[in-house]
């Protein structure tokens, strides 16, 4: 159990997954291109490979297996072997471009856009993720996410988990690691956070790999907020 | 002359002079504090040498005399000798500091709100400036400017003029330099700019030095376009 409760004075949010339904929106562009193209693959599982490949070819980066390149290059390295796999033939360069460029389109959850107007209004918020700057940014834009900041790991050359992330968005903002707090839907993410000091709210995002995977989304004692959405976060944080 | 209209895809602001009036902020700062704490000073003249000590400060940085470090640290090396100088006493740590992050607390100049607005509509736009991210972040929300992104030397570890900036910002977002504009009061910005194939925009902004100096406000036919201030600059580019 956390013990005092910390001024908190900057959020920073993961984004895939956390703040944008990144399956939902992958899922219907490309059933819309599968119509377009009259191409038949099965996209849900085209889908759950192309997030899947991505947690395996980051680690590589981080272990310097791959010299250092970004969640768009990364994401197209995935691509190109999934197309093959998959058999989705007869894409132009530009087509295939325009797919991998899918996840700077991702559209937010439903309460997110609200939920971040609301806790914008006392702190500063910011993006932590592994996304890169250019897709964070085109994402913002698509999804009208109010961002004070846009945070990425590509600041600091380092993916998450690993603590430069964690520490250098903090030191960026001007903060201490405990006067900021990282939000997420992934445990992982912030036991990482929290090994370096910072503050941490877990939300729920239960449908976030479909419905047929049962993800855990309990809530624990050892974080500082559990919260259904981001409302709801900025309601206890209202408190 | 510059020839075919280019396809601009994000602009980047100048900001201290172009965005806010650092001028009139501080002053007014400086000359309630020097009520408050009974202190005489020649505010104007205070004002005045803290900017001006700036771009000496940075050149030592940029030749490597100095390690790299924040404005924010340079800003306090500058104010620390210009109390002395000033004969400014009485002060304590925290408000020296305070003092130091009246660069957070800049006011936009009246036109740069709703200009904005009108400018991010169809573009990316964004901050380049040589002030740190958190001072960027903090004057943001002190003035409520709407960027898609803040973008700072700091990301870069190089001040402006220097090429990395301008490249370096152009590529974070995605975009070629031909495809990114530079918008700055100041035209040594917009040259170096425009040495690394950036669009141009020239805003006048006569009295960023206070009402005795006369600024060069001339437009000049060699950047992409010149303006009154940045809703001047909306209408022009919607041309």
């Amino acid at each position: 159990m956390p013990a005092l409760p910390r001024q908190i004075r900057a959020l920073l949010f993961d984004v895939f997954g956390t703040v944008v339904d990144w399956r939902g929106s992958i899922l219907r562009e490309c059933r819309a291109l599968g119509r377009s193209k009259k191409i038949a693959a099965d996209w849900d599982a085209f889908t759950d490979a192309w997030r899947a490949g991505y947690r395996p070819a980051m680690a590589r980066v981080r272990s310097g297996e791959l010299p250092w390149m970004t969640i768009d290059q990364l994401h197209r390295r995935i691509l190109d072997g999934l197309l093959g796999q998959f058999c989705v033939d007869g894409l132009t360069e530009d087509e295939i471009d325009r797919l991998n460029r899918v996840w700077h389109r991702l559209d937010p959850w439903p309460d997110a856009r609200r939920g971040l107007a609301l806790l914008k209004r006392r702190r500063v918020i910011a993006t932590l993720s592994n996304g890169n700057v250019a897709l964070l940014v085109n994402m913002a834009k698509h999804g009208r996410l109010p961002w004070d900041a846009v945070l990425s790991a590509e600041l600091f050359r380092h993916y998450k988990p690993d603590p430069q992330t964690y520490l250098g968005a903090a030191a960026m903002l001007g903060f201490e690691p405990s006067e900021v707090m990282m939000v997420a839907a992934h445990k992982d993410d912030l036991r990482a956070a929290q090994a370096c000091g910072l503050a941490t709210a877990f939300v729920r995002r239960p449908r976030e790999q479909g419905l047929k995977v049962k993800l855990d989304v309990a809530p624990e004692p050892s974080f500082d907020y559990n919260a259904r959405d981001f409302v709801d976060l900025a309601r206890k944080m209202a408190r």
